[in-house]
């Protein structure tokens, strides 16, 4: 169901052989045929994306498009503000409010002559209550994991090559390996997230689509025209994906989720690290690197840190919202507004001390390898739609700030499940180098690639 | 003009001698009286506030105030979201729209007991041009100052004891200075700034207010409810006024502003130092101080250093409202749009390692005095109100990220003047013990305090 690249595919675009709009047609007749079972979008603004695809064949058929992904329709999570469509943040509190302007993400995107088709489900406010659920594409008596849901179904359905989301604990790649996407989640301030209900301290802009190449295109079109969070420096690197480099080492990560994985996540999982190493790459596991399990004995804790951390810095806006209309919020809401009245601002700098301390230890121990593998998820997207699944495998990323992607080329179940990549802080362009690498060596026709 | 401190008189709304019903309806009182004139509020809620009020009086009687400025009567910049009144930003694009919530320093207030009079004029979008000016209370033919000009008119004309403003270049102490009120700038990061449509990159909540007393139990009261902004450490002292000490040595800084000072404003400032001095401190001026010296050739480029850094960081909202309806910015917003066009992310990256950079030497130099000294405005503020006045004495601190204070001790041309404090980063405790200090030596009526 992966869509082929778009950024490969718009030079047909100048010949007029295919076109923004048709592309863009594509995209609205899937989403008429397959929304009201999936409920990947919340709403869509065809109508303007039409205006908007016009306008991008002429710059095309004139050899002067915005950009690489000029005429890319592009699916937005409803926590980040368009000017010409509500940002209901998964609420239904704040179903239908319009803040009238776009976010930086989209402000950018439409700067690059991206399309922007619609606003894609979300949990409550990006946290774990799916209000509004999305379904999975792949079996849509499956959730599509969260707080990402719908940009996770609409690519996964391929109806949109790239949706823009969020991740603060595994918003981004847990849902993105539920779907059978590309998963990424930039290094902490490398997107701008301005005007996008996502204000918590390790969160970030996150993205998931059909390919490398599009996630890659999509991030850096986005980073040239509004930079990374005010203060932090930007996503850099070249304008194409960056080329695939074979690592040398990569260490192989547990965290607190290798005992909640399944056993077909693991069989799969093993099966492609044995391919890894069969290609020639050393990968380095706990029991084998003093240094690695000690870090591994840190981050078991990472979980209940995070909650501790986004518990105190959500203390607002969850206090005014409470005020205005408490049974307007679910009771996880309500009942995690409840535990942080006992903390104090000195627990909230203790928490913030643990973080600096268990992140200057991941840089010393990501120094020594290529980069550091995991699953993306525990298995295959849990039955139902009233849980998003667990977030164990995505919470070290998040807390450590640092870049990670989730390649979709394992299976659990018959289902798609996500290999991840971590990478160091501030070097996305190494982990997309080995991450192209790592996903050509994993494909089925692939031969040995050493 | 100055109000008595507010939270030295609460003793007397046990008793009911007085109340917080009956301060505040001296704040309507005010309101009616002089904003026709003074234009300082944009938008009041005295309903609301007389019912806040009642409460406020019921938990002082029953000796239980939720806080020592429990009852405080506050003014809010119009930058910052509330719940019950809407956010104008300064900009005819933005009158009268509502976000239906509380900003986190409004929340926190709230929370505090605090009463929310009403809503305080700024320049636009809090950057330099004054669409909707207020005027000086000392003398309405002048400009009270900006951005956070309604704040600094409601605290000088007695109206409300504290006001809530930000400052990003000069926009809480250069107001404070012309309007003759104390004005706090915190740390970076030390207030949470979440709500408030200021998200530039050294940009804080300010607060302006009648007495060190009254700034320092708002901004603690803000800072143990909701903390810092998001991942920085929150302010954190004593619930009281931190006890005054007297400096050791202080170091006195002339900035690009001095060259503009006028005769007045230089006259007063050296009486004030040659006090301090004859009290038992040692001032150290340039020509005296190597490092000090270094520090001053630095911190000279500190305004087009700023411009640059905030200019990247408003392309973002300032493109998405151009994109809107560009008729409604001023000239000077869409002229400054027109010139990011030519920045890079590469040219922010290189502003932001620059002011990194003046900030390591501050921290060396600073570490070496008890303060440093300057002036908080050029002089008085300016006739006419076309402009906000120079803010070339505020910029250091804001670009340094530093704690700063005001002190309204000095005059010119018989109007008030501000001496600014300023302070090391995260030790904004530090700074208000030396300005405790520095204000009771420069009381007229004060004997030598040595």
């Amino acid at each position: 169901m992966l869509l082929r690249s778009y950024v490969k595919q718009t030079q047909s675009y100048r010949n007029g052989e295919d076109s923004s709009s048709r592309q863009l047609e594509q995209s609205i007749a899937r989403i008429d045929a397959l929304n009201d079972d999936l409920k990947a979008f919340v709403c869509t603004a065809p109508e303007q994306a039409r205006l908007d695809a016009a306008q991008s064949d002429a710059r095309w058929q004139s050899g002067r498009p915005l950009s690489p992904i000029d005429g890319m329709t592009i699916g937005i999570k409803d926590i980040i503000e368009t000017a010409d469509m509500p940002t209901g943040q998964g609420s239904p509190m704040w179903v239908g409010f319009n803040t009238l302007r776009d976010s930086a993400t989209v402000q950018a995107l439409r700067e690059a002559g991206a399309i922007i088709v619609g606003k894609t489900t979300t949990t409550e406010f990006a946290n774990s209550e799916p209000i509004f659920p999305s379904r999975n594409p792949h079996d849509t008596g499956r959730t599509a994991g969260g707080s990402s849901s719908g940009s996770a179904a609409a690519v996964g359905a391929g109806i949109v090559p790239v949706a823009i989301g969020t991740q603060v604990v595994g918003s981004t790649l847990r849902p993105a390996s539920y779907c059978g996407c590309f998963g990424y989640k930039p290094t902490f301030g490398a997107l701008n997230r301005g005007g996008s209900y996502d204000h918590l301290s390790h969160s970030c802009t996150g993205l998931l689509g059909g390919s490398l190449d599009d996630i890659w295109a999509v991030a850096i079109a986005i980073a040239e025209r509004v930079g990374g969070d005010p203060g932090h420096r930007a996503l850099t690197g070249p304008s194409e994906t960056p080329l695939s480099r074979k690592p040398a080492r990569l260490a192989r990560l547990e965290t607190a989720g290798w005992q909640a994985a399944s056993p077909g996540a693991r069989q799969s999982y093993e099966a492609a690290l044995e391919r890894l190493a069969a290609s020639g790459v050393e990968i380095v596991a706990r029991g084998g690197d003093p240094e690695l399990d000690a870090f591994e004995d840190l981050i078991a804790e990472a979980h209940p840190l995070t909650l501790k951390i986004i518990g105190w810095e959500n203390h607002w806006p969850m206090g005014t919202y409470a005020a205005r209309d408490a049974e307007k919020l679910s009771e996880m809401t309500r009942s995690r507004l409840k535990q942080v009245e006992s903390m104090t601002v000195a627990d909230y700098h203790e928490a913030l001390d643990r973080r600096d301390e268990i992140r200057a230890r991941y840089a010393g121990l990501a120094a020594r390898f290529d980069g550091l593998i995991t699953l993306a998820a525990t298995g295959a997207a849990p039955r139902g739609l009233e849980w998003t699944g667990d977030p164990k495998f995505n919470v070290p990323a998040s807390l450590l700030g640092i870049p990670a992607l989730s390649l979709p080329c394992l299976t659990d179940d018959e289902m798609p499940l996500g290999l991840q990549l971590l990478g160091r802080s501030g070097k996305d362009v190494e982990l997309f180098e080995v991450a192209g690498w790592v996903w050509t060596c994993l494909q089925p026709d692939a031969g040995s690639a050493a």
